[in-house]
């Protein structure tokens, strides 16, 4: 079905945890040279005029196995005194930082202060950790998720997320600096050179539209279509919030929900065994192709699997695409 | 002598460790309502986005008996971890942040950047931890001192001090944005009611002179004069380059050199006993009467007796002056 030997370049589009560990499964088959992931930026803020990039630290770190596997975001071994010292002074201790992952936010900082993009920062951050993979932020420009949410009207994501904890009713979101936004450096060649394109497991709301609302990324997946992993196992989401927000916003928390949202851009669609019944009913809606397994990316064996299973999946759409429909 | 339970208000102008140690003996014989501590900010920098106070911190540690007794500077029981990432990162590290001390620049920075002013940032601070002694920094503005040294040109403070561990030689100083700054709130109250006004033994030109630049502070204590604490013992000073910086100045590290900077603010100046052998002849040249102990501030209990001397000193030159000095 494979031949793993002459692998083609594969990009992943990734939120945080869910598409950080997608992306460390893929990087046991495909070559760092040859896996690239467009991380989301949409959450990215700045706490004590620091600059934190979640979904880019989460997915460095867990590429580089530094990550906190409790937690799935910051990093292992950690220590919290500067928090501790925060508290103390009666500072904002609702995003938490710990002492290791700071050191990441102050270099980061530092050199987006000398006028380095943040593709390039996370580049050298890469390096460093011994991450081979390509990592790129969706854009270097200025992207914030808003929402706007029941009592509390519009809040910068972080202050929904963390501070509220996803509680408040979700209303409507914005995506804001999108439609100014350029993809960052590499990001544009990368989607083009593909043999494949993969959605990770992750938010499609919180992670993947803030990805795909960058001018020109959409459009190449609407000519390449790709493949995602449903973040919706049995209506309910692995983690985090997709599946309340998904009924919050009119939607199901289904695959064949999933399915429509993104007919646009897609070539096939994993879902869960669980979800198996409604493969014919996605298949007949949208005529896009299902790969039934178990996507539960539980340790590394669980998230190798399910990374697996894509990847070729992706293949064979990709090559009997191909023979089907020639070149114009 | 003196009558500690009708004790006035004491003003001491500070710089780091030496005026942090003064500071904290003094607080031991004035209540903390009636002590404040005017402190340097020509040190201030921002490594990494942070707002970093070197001297207000280390006085603010010390009286809150938390600094590192080793380094004078710091947090005691400190971690390093942020540093290590930084490290790891390939990021500056040539000047140490450690964890808990990172947590009070990330939460000044924080407050700093809602537009709260140094002073009220640092009353808050001191509240937090305990030091009921007010702590003022010498101005809100932005005041920071620049060497000029042998082969490197002009530099920032924290370059030459940290970075190249004062071993250019210093050819000139400059406190910029000194002509423009206030005094902060609080600085000239506590000047005009001070019964005692004291220079701790800082270095004149590092910790000092960047206070007294602050135009209005320098001419309160013409009219009012202060007592000194000499940092010179022996021809050397007890940390740090005033010495060094005495000599390539073209002064020398000695009281009497201190005596004849200082003239014009002056009513008395305490100096070690290694130095007797100059008091008569700084009294002699400068007029200025001279308290002569034994200046090194050893423990807990060298700073005590140094901060008695100074102070009970300074009360009695203040009460002699005032009967042979009527007011006009």
């Amino acid at each position: 079905m494979t031949d793993e030997s002459s692998a083609g370049r594969v990009v992943i589009l990734s939120g945080g945890v869910g598409g950080a560990r997608f992306a460390a499964g893929m990087a046991d088959w495909v070559p760092p040279e040859a896996l690239t992931v467009v991380v989301n930026v949409g959450d990215d803020f700045e706490p004590f005029n620091l600059r934190v990039s979640p979904d880019i630290d989460t997915v460095c770190y867990t590429l580089a196995g530094l990550e906190n596997p409790e937690t799935g975001w910051g990093r292992r071994d950690e220590t919290w005194h500067a928090m501790e010292t925060i508290e103390t002074l009666g500072g904002p201790t609702w995003f938490r930082l710990g002492d290791r992952d700071l050191g990441l936010h102050l270099e980061r900082t530092r050199r987006l202060a000398q006028g380095m993009p943040l593709s390039q920062v996370t580049r050298a951050i890469c390096q460093a950790l011994g991450v081979r993979a390509q990592v790129l932020p969706a854009t270097d420009d200025s992207l914030r998720t808003w929402v706007k949410v029941a009592e509390h009207g519009w809040l910068p994501f972080q202050e929904y997320f963390v501070r509220h904890q996803w509680r408040p009713r979700l209303m409507a979101l914005a995506y804001r600096g999108a439609t100014r936004a350029r993809p960052a450096p590499g990001v544009m060649e990368a989607l083009h050179e593909a043999e494949v394109i993969l959605l990770a497991p992750s938010n499609p709301w919180l992670s993947l539209d803030p990805i795909l609302a960058v001018p020109g990324i959409r459009s190449v997946l609407q000519q390449k279509r790709a493949v995602a992993v449903s973040p919706f196992i049995a209506g309910r989401a692995v983690k985090g919030p997709a599946a309340k927000i998904a009924r919050e916003l009119g939607y199901t928390a289904t695959p064949l929900s999933l399915a429509e949202y993104y007919q646009d851009i897609l070539s096939g669609l994993v879902i869960d065994q669980a979800d198996a019944a409604q493969a014919p009913l996605i298949t007949q809606r949208t005529g896009i192709p299902v790969y039934i397994t178990d996507t539960w990316m539980q340790g590394p064996e669980g998230r190798r699997r399910v990374a697996y299973s894509a990847w070729t999946f992706a293949r064979l759409l990709a090559s009997s695409r191909g023979v089907e429909e020639p070149a114009a």
